[in-house]
Parts: C-alpha cells; structure tokens; sequence
C-alpha cells in the first residue's frame, strides 16, 4: 500500500487531508479493522490486601461530602492509560465509608451495583428505600434513582462499587443530579420493601411497580445465592445436570419481573466451583470482572496462570482466553458487559481457545 | 331487516342458499355480533361438599387406570350445555387419588395445573422428576410433558385440576400419548429438581433448561405465597403500596425465566383480602374459575352476591361484573383464560361497572 | 374403564354427578382428548358459480341496511351444524353491494379484511379513509375501527369478507357499535391515506401513526402482490431459490411497522403455483381458507382430490393434510388462524404426511 | 473536596495509589460523571467541495488494493484528537472508485452503509448478489457479509460510507477477513435479487430468508424514498397529517421483516423541508451525521447557524441543540447511533431547547 515515505506528492495530499478534517482509511485499516480485537486494555490482577490498605489510608486523610460524593477507589486498568476505568466499559471501585459516616443524595444516569465482600452496616437508601448490606450481597442501584448511604455501625465498611461509566462517558449519555445533604431516612430494616415484594421466587405482586429496564428487586441476599449454588452442586453430585459443566455451579442474578438481566449494560452473576475443578476454557467479545468471593485457586488469562485469593479483583479484557481451575472450593463474583454486545448484535463467543500467550 | 316471514321469495333463497352449505348474516347479525359479549355460559358457584363427596363415591365405585386415565371430576357450566367445561376455554375438576393408588404416565397438548386445597401424600412427577403435592401449592404440568401420580400415603387425596381442554378443543389442537403403565420414579423427595435450580427469585441456573413456552419451576409452595401475601398486607398496613388495593393483597404465578405467565394460556393467581374489606368491582373479557382456599365472604357476580366459604369453586363468564367481599382473611385461588385474549389484541377491562343484574 | 351399564351404583353416581353440575372425565377422556385432532369442520368446496348466483338473488331480494348491516352470504362448513362458519375460527363470507348502495357505518371488536376477485366500483371508508376496491386488492379492516361501504359506480360489486367472527365468539369477546348512518365521505380517490404513508417497502414515515396490533396499511394492491410473485418465479427459473419450493411462489400480507401478521388473529397470504407444479403437502393444526384468484388445478384434502377453478372456495380443517397441483399457473388466495397458534403454543405441523384418507 | 496541593499524606496516598493501578473518584468525579454531556466531539461541518477534491487527488495518487482495501477518507472530528471518527460512535467517509477500478472482496464485524450523493456505474457485490449503486439510493452491508465493489464505467465513481468503526473499535468487537481477490460476479443487472424479494411493501416472501439483525433488502432505492417525502408533503398540504411537523416530511429506513432498523447499531433517515419551513429544535442523547443531497438552508447547532449546500456534512454530538431551516425545499440524509441509546437504555431527548452557546 501506499505510504509517504518517498512520495511528497501522498505528504502534501496527507497533509491537505488534515488540514480539512479528514484522514484516509488506507494507511490504518488494519489498526482501525483489525482481524481480532486489539484490546488496549490488559489483563490484569489487583490483589484485595492492596487495595484495601489504601482504601483504609484514604479513610483517614479524605473526607466524604458533596463534590466528591464518594470515597471510592477505580481500578485503573494499566493498558488504557490515565483514566481510572477497569475496562472500556466496566467502571469498579472499591468504596470506603467510616464507622457513622454518611454519603450523601445523588443520581445519576449511569447504572450501579455494590457488592459486599465483608463486613456490614451500612444501609444504601435506594429511591427512600433504605436496604442492609451484608456479607455476599448484592444491591442494585437503577440509573436516575436517588441513592446515599449511611453507616450506622462503629466499624467502618468497605464493598465492590460496579457501574458503566466508562461506556457512558464514552456515548456522552451521562447525567448527574445532586439531592439533600440529609440523610432521607435513617431506619435500618433488616429487610427492604423491594425485598417484601419481589423476593419470592416466580410471584409477581400484582399491585407492585416492576420498574422499568432495571430489575424491582434492589437486593439479592446471600442466603439464596448460596442455597442455590449449593443446589445446583447436590444435583450434580447426582448427576443430574443443571451445572455449567461438571464441578461448575453459576447462577446469573436477573431481572424477576422478566426474566433478563438486572441492569440494562450489566451482567453479573456468582459462581461456585468446586475443589479441583476447572471451568471450560472461552472466550468472547466484551470485558468481564472477577472478584474472588471466598476461597482460592488459579485463573488463566490467555495462557498465563495467575493464582488468586479472597477478594483478588480481576479484569478479562476483550477476546482475552480465561479459564479458573479452584484450590479450594472457589466462590467467585463476576460482572460483565454482555449485554451490550447481545443487544447490538456483536456478541461472539469461543470456546476452548487455544492457551497461546498474545 | 328482511325477514321471511311474509316473502315467498326470500323463502325460497334461504333454503337455496342452506342446501349450497351458506347463510344470510343479515338475519343473525345481532346474534354473531352483539353490542356486548352474550355469553352462555353462567356465573356459577359450586359447593366443595357436594363435589367433594361425590369424588368420594367415585373413589369407591370407579377405578383409576388405562383409558379413563383420570379419576376426575369436572365442573359443568349450567349454561354451556352438556360439555364438562367450567367455562368456555377453561377446565375445572376435582381429582381423586385413592390410598396407595397410581395414575398411569401420559402426555397432552393441553396444559394443566394442580392446587391443593387439602390433603397431602401424593407425588406427580412430571418428565420424570417426583414433585410432592401439599396443602396450598401449584404445580405445573406443561404441554407434551410426561406426567404421573401416585399416592404413598394411606389416605385417599383431592385437588383441583385445570387446564385448557375447552379451548384446545375448540381450536382442533388436542394431541395424546399413553406412557408406560408403572410408575416411573417411585421416590419421594420433599424437593423437586426443578426447584433445586428455579426456586430462588431472580437467580438464574445459567446451565439450567428454561423450557419453552411453560415455566421451567414445576411447583410453586404455599410457604411462599403465603409469606408474599402476608409481607404485602405488612407493607399496605404501613402505608408503603404494593397491594392491589386497601386491604387487597395478590400474587401473579410467573415463569421466572421470562416473568411472564406460567403456562400460554391460563393465568393463575392468589388473592389475600383482608377480613371487611373489598376488592374493586371489575369486569372483563374472558372468563375465570376462582376457588376459596381458606376464610369465608360473598363474592358478587354481575349484582348477585353468593356466600362462599373453604372450597367453593365459582366460574365467572365474560364481561361479569365480579367483587369480593371477605368476612374473614379470604385467601382465593383464581385461574383465567386472560393470556389468549391479550396475545390475540381482544383484552378489554372495564373498572367498577355499574353493580346491576343482566 | 367402568360404565354404567351394568351397575346401578354407577347409575345413581353419575345422575348425582349431573344434578350437581359436574361430569366425570374418565367416561368421555378420549373424546376430550384425543390422540389426534378429531375437527368437527369437514374438508368442504364451495363454487363460485353457485354462491355467486345467490348473492346475485339476495341483491334483488334483499335491502341493505342499519340491523343486518351488510348483503353477506356466509360459508357454513357442513360439519359443524347450524352457525354459518367457514371454520371453528374463520368466517368467510360474499358480500353484495348493489350499483349505487351503500352500507352504513359500524364498528366491531371482530378483525376483518375484504378481497376482491373481480369487479369494481367500490370504496371502503376506514376510518374516514376511503380506499378504492379493485381486483386483487386486500383491504383491512382493523378491530374496532369505523368503517362503511359506498358502490360509486352502476354495477353491482362482490367481494369476499374474511373476520374471525367464529373465534371471537367463542371467546365472548364480541362488542359492536353503530355509527353514522350518512357515509363519512364520497370522494373516490385511487390513493387512499394509509398508502400514501405507508406503501413504500422499508420507509416508515417518522411522523406517522403505526396503528397498534393491526397494520396501518389499509390496502395491499394487487399490482404488488403480482410483482412479487412474478419476481418469486423469475429468481426460482434462474435457481436463486427465494420460493417455497420449485414452481411455488408465494407472499404472506405483513404490517410495515412491525413485520408481524396484517391482523392479530389471521394470517393472510396469495400463493402462485406454476402449471404442471405440486405444492409440499403438509397438514398442521389450525385451519385456512382458499379462495382460487385465477387459473385451475386440484387441490387434495386427506388424499381426496377436488378440481376447483376461479372463485371457489376451500375450508380446510385442522390437521388436514393438503396439497395444490396446478393445471395452469394458478393463484390462490389464503387466510387461516395460524398467529392464534403460534401465540398460544399450540402450533404443530407435519409435512408430507401420509395421504390417506380420514 | 481534599486536593493534593497542601497535603503530602495525600501526595503519598495518591502516588500509592497510581502505583498499584487505582485511582481516586473523588478528584474526578465531576469530569467522570457530569451534569449533562461533556461531549469531546465538536459540532463541525465538512464542506462537500473540499472533501470530494481531496478524494479526486487521492484518486490518482493513491492505488486501490489488498491492505489498504478501500480508497476511503474519513471525517476527522475535530474534538476527536487524531482518531478520523466523525462522531464517538460513527464513521463517515467519502470511497472514490476510479473509472473500470474494483475494490477487492472482504468482510467485517462491523456494520456499513452507502449513500449515493451523485454519478453511478458501480455495482456493490454483497454475498454474490450485484447492487447497482444510483444517485439517492441506500446501500446496506450486513455485518460480516462479503463485499466488494467494481466500477463498469469510464468515470470515477464517489459516495458515502457509513459505519460503526468507532463504537465497534471502542467496544474491542473488531474482527476482519480478506476474501477473493477476483469479482465474484461481474454482471451488472438493474435489479438486485435482494430487492425482487424485498422490495414489496408489507409482502414478505415466505420461502425468502429474512436474514438476522440487519435488513434483507440490500438497497432502498431514491425512486421510492423520493415519492414517500412527496406523499407526506401531499398530505400535509391537505392537512392529513403524517409529516414530523408542518412542511418537515422525513422517512426511516427500515427492516422489512422486523419494522426495526436496517443496521442494530444505525438509525438511517431521509429528511424534506419545504422551503421557508423550520423543523422542531431538538437535542438527543447520541450523535449523528447529516448529509444535504439537495437544497440549502441553514442548520443551527447548539445557537450557530451554519448555512449548508449541497453534499455538506455535518456531525451533531451528543446533547447538541439541532435545527435545521431550508432556504429551498431541502433534502437531507441523516445516519445516528440512536438505537445504541435505546436499547442500552441510555436514550433521552429535550424539544426546543433554549439556544444557547455551550
């Protein structure tokens, strides 16, 4: 193909072009078009000890309040240079809120989720609906609801925030709004009214809202995740299907009013694989990521072999081979943009890649 | 209109045209098409005794096996003639199970429900997995799945049995097929396999069968329906809504893999009205069967008000004005034909009509 | 299975059974469910010649006006006694509009479309939309859309009328209203609105009304339908394949906004069949009428074969097996229930099944 | 909000935290999750003039071949660095094809679309079926459909190229393949095979594959599109209604199977504004690109009026204040990213914002 390089009649037109605004394909199809995906963004691992200590430092030295609204650390995923996102449209962080601290009111367009690690009490007041976060839970935050949080215990709490503001900055579709200072309703249910409605599996209450693209239920308790791994598990232990793949137990948390995900660009789902098994091999267009929930074992990133541990955070970039083989009967939490791909019809999926490193 | 009374004319074409197999609209148009839905069949109360102890009397005279299939006893509709139908799409009966009986695997177009007003002991086991029948639960038999019952208990046992034998009949769309005479899986697990992976609300077996057009969770128990109902009279007490209506409280049975209807054709609900409070009065097109699982209070059907107590099954046409009224906490089971009219555009509802006799 | 033939104990049970509203199922279980759809509708012909000459007596005898509403002579299949059904779902019926009448407005709940085999003359006024009636052509009417009848010219003018009268009947789902008795408007455009908007394939007017579960196109003309066939059997004589299989052309009506069926309860479609050519037989649940637009062949209903030429109409019942041969290219017109099927998980199809009789 | 500027406890958190790849939200939250839109991208507009002498010279200095693939330059929005993406999501490029020139045969995940500004004589060749490419005709290319083009003419041939190269390149979807070097099909007919089968409004052949995501019909010809704007403006003259305001008739290319869009990631339409007439001001969420075939007038963005002529380009970011005036009848082609937003649920749009400068 052509090229500059000895042609100063291609350095003047080259030249005219960027003078206008315009730019030809020719010279960077292949970056623009590639044959697979190129990723920027690379796999990588953040361990929880890490990110932990300086989620505690900021704890000390930084403030929660209107502004700044969140004491949330980003994972900055090394491959895509300064902005704090985990992949190119997966935001996580991990949010730090001290013993009888409060974040105030806001909302905005981007769609969130937390996820709790460990620890406890702290109330998420959703739309006036204040919801407990416990161990292995996960909360919902549908996009445009006023939300705050407030930690009414003597212990501070930290937990996994995952949202899509990279994909929304990316499609300039993002608004934000702040709401009061106050607290809107310091009660602490052990229950939340989403929960009363929406728990029981296959009962829709006819007089309830069932929301719009986002799931009603705003909390899925680990109480029934758990159960329903294990399950899952006991009916493979009797070989009766219903697994992934043999040793392999996941559950997709969706939508109980229709039955799709819970969050219109996010996928998130738990899974449980048991001591000494491993998880079919794949691959597929769209960025996952991980957090190990409990437990311990090894996951492979096209070919590398990376061992992880309790609250270990991992990012699978784009047509990235990914594989989890467990050490101990390994939990693990994972949220996805998948989504996206399905709706706009770019979903691709390969299964038992070859382990070649890139 | 023309009529032929007087016109020899006319005579002679109206018998023309009846031995070449056509007829005139214009002298039934009223008839085919009337101003409002003139339905035959009747608002109708059945009495749980009465059929009840008729199910007896057949438990003791007529035995359960090949052919017959069932020991069923269905709800004829005054007004529809001498079909078996409680309604003209829907399918009511009672079912009778002797002490340590079976009835032998067979599989339909039509699709049908079991609820347990009482009793317990027998398991139905639906494409061989064994589902135990208790007091208040639904269980689903799809379309074209296998299905079996037996009783290993030393008691006889009664349920209701709907389906939509009426209208699949009407469409000309029945097929049938006899299974194996034995039982196919005489255990007796208090858990289904198919609740094991769909029990949980709003977690997704991601290597689970959905199904197809049924919902993938064979039974729904009482223990949940229950508790439902009760958290949405809680959160009516607290002012919070949820409820249909002051004092109203209803869940919708649904496929939890879509959230929509349990089976394509019948709707299946349960209603909690609070001891002196009523529902709103409403008629629609299509046609319901309602049963009072628990309490006592008068059900009005197009201004005539019937006491209705434990048991009594009501069929309630099209376009029948229809209120409840509890005297006690009144639980009500109600299934409905809705689903076909809103696939097929001719839903209509008209709220509070005017309470007066046809 | 027991009868009550010998044993009075039976006897007394089963008149009990009757007095009290209910039936047994075990006695009649095979004519309720039987292993096969047993249609009371016959396989069944009707000759133009013989309908059409009583429609042309009924436009000297009978008056058209406000109660009968409109000169329709309805099909009534032989099987299924006294109500003038094409089909248990289908009605299909000739109307007569004499030189210079008209029919007055009303409204109905029933879904119904018109198609014309020959003549002229006449428009229907949509919902105040008048659209021209001319050979070939397949106008619409929506459920409960406005509309009236005015022959502009000095001939008499027949047409077939297609509802699904028979359906919404059984389901109690009929409303009706009058309107003006004076026709909305005279003019007699080529054009009519709805084709304006929407007769260009693929360009949906922005700013237009897509009308809800019918199509906002009011009129297929037959030059379309033409083309599209003719276009069918070019590509097929080149074998680029885009016809239902060799030498069979055919087009199924749909809604430009949406794709789906013209009418929420009817499926419509025109078929071509090259001379000398055999359609695939098949047989599947639900039924159709034929109606031959042009040419001859023979059309066998359950192995039976029936010469039929312009104008004669065919009911088909369920799970009649079916098949055209054409003696020259032969056009035929079909509409059947197959959306009420489909939407209701009843469908079921069988190609080339055996062709025995019944 | 805790700046770094006085504090060296959070000079070392931050430092730490940039070492172990996270990142605080609350330095960046205002610029991670703004008010409204912040788009990058500029309103900006291309003149036709300028860009189609750069692809003339580019003509003869720059060969079309295998690599390179296509001799097409790209509009570089300004806000948009050095990447030539007209829009955050969308690709617009002018393709020159010299006269007897060919574009070799390949294929891609993304999605892609010609418009044809003027000039002719090239055939498009998507999956062996040849597409005459005529002034005001829409081309579609499925994604991952073989294509290739070839010019049969003596003259240079120019149009417009629209893609989602920028959401797909974002979204890491990108995969590639280089088919046969030779034209596959050389003929030259006027009718594409895709159109005999598709080009029939509300006719669907039955034996016809409806294809997947994108539109079976593979061109919408101007013929078509033209008389569409002209039935609308007719109406709208009599007053019927059907335009998107009063002298502002416009059309959306659609898919003929489904009624959705032509493309999953691409809304295509065609708009005319009588001379003298304004459209409704608006802004979306999204950005589109804005072709004028034919006219002038004056597009106002965000409170600047731009006047545009024939073959101007125009690129609307995301929550750009947009109306355009025509000076004589006006027609403009417009591609958006508007079904992204829809289906991710990001959508959102503000009629008659005040106009004002950002």
């Amino acid at each position: 193909m052509a090229t500059s390089d000895i042609d100063p009649t291609l350095d003047n037109l080259y030249a005219d072009m960027a003078a206008a605004d315009v730019a030809p394909l020719w010279t960077q199809r292949e970056n623009l078009m590639p044959v697979t995906p190129l990723p920027a963004a690379l796999p990588h691992v953040w361990r929880w000890k890490v990110v932990h200590a300086l989620a505690e430092r900021a704890g000390v030295s930084v403030p929660v309040g209107r502004g700044g609204e969140r004491r949330a650390i980003a994972l900055a995923n090394p491959g895509l240079g300064n902005v704090p996102f985990a992949t190119p449209t997966l935001w996580a962080a991990i949010q730090y809120l001290g013993a009888h601290e409060t974040a105030p009111a806001h909302r905005h367009s981007q769609t969130a989720f937390r996820f709790v690690l460990h620890g406890g009490g702290v109330w998420t007041v959703v739309n006036g609906d204040p919801v407990e976060m416990r161990r292995g839970d996960l909360l919902l935050t549908p996009a445009w609801a006023w939300h705050e949080h407030h930690n009414t215990s003597d212990d501070a709490m930290t937990w996994l925030d995952g949202l899509d503001i990279p994909l929304v900055s990316q499609l300039d579709a993002g608004f934000f709004e702040y709401g009061r200072a106050e607290i809107s309703d310091r009660s602490t249910p052990s229950v939340a009214r989403s929960e009363q409605l929406w728990q029981y599996a296959g009962l829709r209450p006819i007089g309830g809202d069932a929301g719009g693209a986002c799931s009603p239920l705003m909390v899925y308790r680990w109480e029934s995740t758990d159960a329903a791994l294990r399950a899952q598990l006991d009916l493979d232990n009797r070989g009766e299907g219903g697994v992934v793949s043999r040793g392999h137990a996941a559950v997709r948390f969706t939508n109980p009013a229709t039955g799709s995900e819970v969050l219109p660009t996010i996928r998130i789902e738990m899974h449980r694989i048991r001591a000494g098994q491993k998880s079919v091999s794949r691959r597929a267009v769209g960025s996952d990521v991980w957090q190990v929930f409990d437990g311990s074992g090894v996951i492979t990133l096209d070919g590398l072999p990376v061992p992880v541990g309790e609250g270990d955070l991992v990012a699978v970039p784009s047509w990235c081979a990914f594989q989890i083989s467990a050490d101990t009967t390994l939990d693990l939490f994972r949220f996805s943009d998948a989504p996206v791909y399905e709706k706009l019809g770019l979903a691709r999926t390969d299964f038992e890649p070859e382990d070649k490193p890139r």
